[in-house]
């Protein structure tokens, strides 16, 4: 145990997760059973990834839009496939105003459905596709097991609906907005993710394919923290999702989605923090640099204070996150410590010496020990700290790469894969079928996280076998527990 | 009728803003009675709107956090005045996971009860307090007449939570957000609101004063555009938001909420529209300026269309919301009428001897012919552009000024305020008893608006009667038609 009562990730990792989301104000329990409050540090981070996210999409010709919270439970059945997935996650409203509804409406838990029957009306002619929309929103997901922000009943996401001419133009798009979840992963969350293609039993239920972005966490576990789905004709047919095609024929759309929600975060947690607490990846952290005055007396209180209000006013106003944590009757160390724990990636330390030397003490949280600090000048300070939250980007992203790289195991047996499993991923050709999957999640609790897209461009299998049934492989797949 | 089949405001006000609001793609009917899609036009609206509201709050000292969608019943039910108010309205979740729950979940109408809750557990000193939270959401009030944007079974809004150690404190942030809302009406959306008190069968349910930020509408009708509640102890004592003060003892703590919705799409519509369709004021303008390319061949095309891509980078890069309607097939008349519905604020003309003089044309959507019109040179275009922006909303805040004062009529009879609200506002002495507004609105539809804060601050009843009953006033009131 830590100072701060957080358990140790080696002790009880799941322990070390709950506390951390809850000490660093992320989260907490509401009393509702499988919801959540977001804090507002956590929602400041949330925040930061909409962000992220958000531009991403609308540089890619994406608008947001709004469509109901609630969906005719008629709407629902149309997909076949869709209605038997999400069956036994519906939250129901059965009574509004006072009276019994004649139909009941689902709180939706996602938004095919209705977006789908807007589509149909709003599509006309082929001038009218692509039509590229995303939401911002909450849904509903019964759960009879949560944790926070990784599973909870309700949860805040984006979801994009696409719908295309052709099966290219919708395959591309899937492909684009996977690409779109790399890129934000890797350059926002420093998290190294790995692109693979979903086996049937993990598809998305409606999907034709699902693709996901899969991410170590620092238990060796994955964590989903994405996905894109390419749906084929399904929902179009379900929902007369159609246009004129320049020869004046009627076609259906090939639709996609593809969504992010605020298992991010988790995400983020779990791949950077350690026994310390939150380690923030600084261009998506609420504060990016937090800065402690050492004063031993009102003098030199009074200085200090001087000095750092100067020192912060220069890198707010270019836009960097700054905090001053003047609270009175606490100790330099214990601030220190708090903000360890909350992530910060930057803490600087002004003292009268300091003030004295035109410099400040610079603390990288990425670091330990006397690597961790720097005097810098007051000069060029500007430069010196976005060059410093670059470094711990780039620092963080080779750290989880590393971990990840190092903890991923080839094997080419069923049993190599159930040790591999036990403290790591393993990579093993696989037939892709459900039954093979079941087989692995009953004797592991592995379960299947599909083929990565690297591996199996460049090493198409020939003749290979699945290492759990030894029929046909489709190619390589991972293996490995995940939340 | 115009050529877009959009009814004037004359013939049919209620056709007329239901028109508006789908032919210029805010919103559209949905599949689920009462609820509506926002479209991608109506949605970046909203987002602007979001925007300007967000920074506001953040500059005041607010945090945004997150609360569940599902509040128990048994919460709902704490505060008494809460629940009677708010029971008819109610969406309530029987089912979740295929079974029926055994305490029924509202779908938050208002989230004082699960905010208040959260509040009873994060406040322990007052060295906790003031707690200023703000939470962007979706809430859900079962409503029997839907209007687009005006009332919605679903419909977005923010919701600000605040715990205070005093009364005065709780008063006075009641009053700042009050401001916060006239400053942003008045500033960004161009909507010159009246503040006012609202007399008690008007007030929130469980508020003990409820202030409102009124609109006039272009019918002269009102609309409440925004809210803000002093809610003294009744919730803090309901959920017992408590804090230990200075002397050690338990305190009960003051509370206030305040709120904006989707509904300020819906005044902005509106309080500016014409018969050509929406005016949109320049600052939350999805697209401030729109650029129309004139040309008549290839040639001529290509010269304007370089022309064009020339003049937009740098407004573009500057921060100004450009778009550049190159659709072909349609004729430059047709774009006009098209975006002059659309509301777009400026409108830039490049044809070919714009590019041989160096010049654009730029046309103003808040005025009419001759006037609307104005050359102007490529050289200082920004400065043009935004000094143009600007008059434009200084125009259009003035002429809604004009208008709303040029509408109430201060009236001495009941007579002749049934007379006035006819077709205006209606300000009288009154005397605030739930009777007599219930008397008004029998007698005439018009419903009581509160007491505006201008009028009773300089000008305090002394012996004057209310005009309906009598008996001694209150202070001045507004009475008009609303929505």
């Amino acid at each position: 145990m830590t100072s701060r009562q957080i358990a140790s990730q080696d002790e009880d990792y799941a322990r070390w997760y709950n506390d951390i989301v809850q000490k660093a104000d992320l989260a907490d329990y509401s009393p509702v059973r499988g919801s959540m409050i977001i804090k507002p540090y956590g929602y400041e981070l949330w925040e930061n990834i909409q962000g992220g996210l958000d531009r991403r999409f609308k540089a890619t010709g994406h608008k947001n839009a709004y469509f109901p919270l609630f969906i005719p439970m008629s709407f629902i059945e149309k997909e076949s496939k869709h209605i038997e997935g999400f069956a036994p996650e519906l939250a129901v409203v059965t009574h509004g105003g006072g009276k019994e509804l004649e139909e009941p409406l689902v709180v939706r838990p996602t938004s095919e459905t209705v977006i789908g029957h807007a589509f149909s009306k709003w599509i006309h002619s082929y001038r009218d596709l692509p039509l590229l929309i995303n939401q911002w929103a909450n849904v509903v997901r019964w759960e009879m097991r949560t944790r926070l922000f990784l599973r909870t009943m309700e949860f805040l996401w984006q979801e994009g609906h696409t719908a295309h001419a052709t099966e290219e133009d919708a395959i591309e798009e899937t492909m684009r907005m996977l690409d779109v979840y790399v890129d934000f992963a890797i350059n926002e969350a420093a998290i190294p993710v790995i692109k693979t293609r979903k086996s049937e039993s993990e598809r998305f239920a409606g999907a034709i394919e699902t693709y996901s972005i899969e991410a170590m966490m620092g238990n060796k576990w994955a964590l989903q923290s994405g996905t894109s789905h390419y749906l084929g004709q399904n929902f179009a047919k379900a929902f007369d999702i159609m246009y004129t095609d320049e020869s004046n024929e009627r076609q259906y759309c090939y639709t996609t989605s593809w969504g992010v929600s605020t298992r991010m975060v988790g995400a983020i947690v779990m791949a950077h923090g350690d026994d310390r607490g939150l380690r923030l990846p600084p261009r998506l952290a609420p504060i990016q640099v937090v800065v402690v005055p050492i004063y031993r007396d009102e003098e030199q209180h009074d200085l200090v204070m001087n000095a750092v209000l100067d020192i912060c006013d220069p890198l707010i106003t270019v836009g960097m996150r700054v905090h001053i944590d003047d609270r009175e009757g606490l100790t330099p160390g214990f601030k220190f410590n708090d903000w360890e724990m909350r992530g910060v990636p930057v803490r600087m330390e002004v003292g009268p010496r300091d003030v004295e030397n035109n410099s400040v003490m610079l603390v990288r949280r990425d670091q330990e020990g006397k690597a961790a600090k720097q005097s810098a000048s007051r000069d060029n300070l500007i430069q010196t700290v976005s060059r410093l939250l670059n470094d711990i980007h780039r620092e963080m992203l080779a750290q989880a790469t590393a971990f990840r790289n190092g903890n991923i195991r080839l094997v080419d047996t069923y049993d190599a894969l159930k040790e591999a499993v036990t403290d790591s991923w393993a990579l093993a050709y696989h037939c892709g079928q459900p039954a093979c999957d079941a087989t692995v999640k009953e004797d592991t609790k592995a379960s299947s996280r599909g083929f990565p897209l690297d591996k199996n461009e460049t090493w198409s299998p020939d003749g290979e076998k699945c290492v759990v049934c030894g029929k046909q492989a489709l190619g390589m797949a991972y293996f490995s527990r995940a939340y």
